[in-house]
């Protein structure tokens, strides 16, 4: 510690956690400090790129609010986030799976009754939802809670217009339902389209610098609960959407594209007369049981 | 791109910027999401270490600002910012060593002439210092630039006062002066003490966590700059001090370790008449030619 060098500094560090008291907190800054290392030695990282490392993380903190989470979107973006949801969330293949979270959820959303319209105002083209929630032996799983949340026609989540047209929050296309004594659930909302990932901040001039673009492939959120099952965070994607092969935070799985049927002006299936062209979606999930794995 | 799992994450970030045209950041890129992603699978970063990640690097952004910069910190505190230095300041063994420039070096300080007190009301003990510049060779630098600065005798920098107690900035304990014509410098400051980096934010609960204290070693900063030679950012060490096996920041290097020599009341080495006790620290320079290798 007396006389560090490019040799020396690491095992420095890392004997400096010596008197660390929680052993997991020990093994993960360990592996952190020596993955940074070994980062910054094997591209030699020069003075001027780690103070653009720097000013790039201040940057990212400062446009960080509680309406805009950019250090998610970092996460998102470099696949962090899915590697996290994936290793986390090992389940049969018989069971539905997961995908990323996203910085969209909110917690404490309307609560709506089955066959409601959870839009709330949101613009798009009419859709309707139906599906199950079932265990893996096939059994109805009753009065889990789902939160469902998804953009408008322009891309927006409700949360992002909030501060800048509304003033306070006035939740759309965004709500809570539970499912029904035989599993089910439906409900109406609008058409999930594709929209860019918030990208006027150093996470949008990063992935513009990479050669990238910041669009995710129209999807619908889910997150579902219930008692003695593991909670599962997934979406519903947009099968035919043209950014499925390049989702700027690589959440896609194959299993989770799904066929959005349009349907010309005419009766909805909860019977609605529609006046215009209309879409359906029907998706039944999967739950693993509580016991087989983690929970969030 | 369309099925990702735990296995297929990290190649599918690779892949996705496969259009980069600048190749060095490319370069760059590659090797941090091959290690950030080696990292999160060799600890099985659970998604509460995920979110308790996010909310620590939030912290972090929401504390820096003009006058505190919390990811230096971090960056210093996990020696990210000694490797750096040390891999980019590779010198032959007669020149002086680098170390880390912190956080507390301030652009524009007063400039002084050889024989000016730079402490400008800053509260310590008082100390003379002298020294040359010199190249590989003996030759003197001449007009050599000196920026200096170090923390008063409570372990304040100037900039950490400003904010809180002064209103606007005051430069204290910090300045720029020349070499003369046979390379020698001198000044009167203050004495040098230890004290702990700024430790009631993100970071300093970090080190509190990780069982590691604070405090660095006392030091005087130098960052030395010459035409025709590699620029310098390095300290001065001061022997005894009980941190200089457990610098919070790992910038300590032994021949960088210096005495700083306390004095009786009496003659100072300018002819100042002191009637309080006194140091003295002596301390030469040598500078590596540009050409030899990079400069900051």
């Amino acid at each position: 510690m007396r006389n560090i060098s490019e040799d020396t500094i690491t095992q420095a560090v890392l004997a400096s956690m010596d008197g660390c008291r929680n052993a997991r907190l020990h093994t993960v800054m360990t592996s952190l400090v020596q993955h940074l290392h070994a980062f910054a030695r094997e591209v030699k990282l020069t003075e001027a790129e780690w103070f653009a490392a720097i000013q790039f993380l201040t940057d990212t903190g400062h446009i960080t609010d509680d309406k805009r989470q950019e250090f998610v979107l970092l996460s998102d973006t470099l696949g962090l986030s899915m590697l996290v949801t994936t290793q986390n969330n090992r389940k049969p293949a018989a069971c539905t799976e997961a995908t990323v979270l996203g910085p969209f959820f909110v917690d404490g959303a309307p609560v709506y009754e089955n066959g409601d319209d959870l839009s709330n105002g949101a613009l798009g083209a009419p859709c309707f939802v139906r599906g199950h929630v079932r265990g893996v032996d096939g059994e109805p799983v009753v009065g889990a809670s789902l939160d469902v949340w998804q953009s408008d026609e322009d891309g927006f989540y409700d949360v992002q217009k909030t501060a800048s047209e509304v003033g306070e929050m006035v939740h759309s296309a965004r709500g809570q339902l539970h499912t029904q004594d035989d599993g089910s659930f439906h409900f109406r909302s609008i058409l999930a389209e594709a929209y860019p990932i918030p990208h006027d901040g150093p996470v949008g001039h990063m992935l513009d610098a990479l050669g990238r673009h910041p669009w995710r492939p129209a999807h619908l959120h889910f997150w579902i609960k219930a008692p003695g099952y593991e909670t599962l965070i997934t979406h519903v994607f947009r099968q035919g959407d043209q950014y499925l092969d390049s989702d700027a935070v690589f959440g896609v799985r194959s299993t989770l594209v799904v066929e959005w049927v349009k349907h010309a002006p005419g009766v909805a299936p909860d019977g609605t007369s529609m006046s215009v062209p209309f879409y359906t979606l029907d998706y039944d999930f999967v739950l693993n049981p509580a016991s087989a794995g983690a929970t969030v």
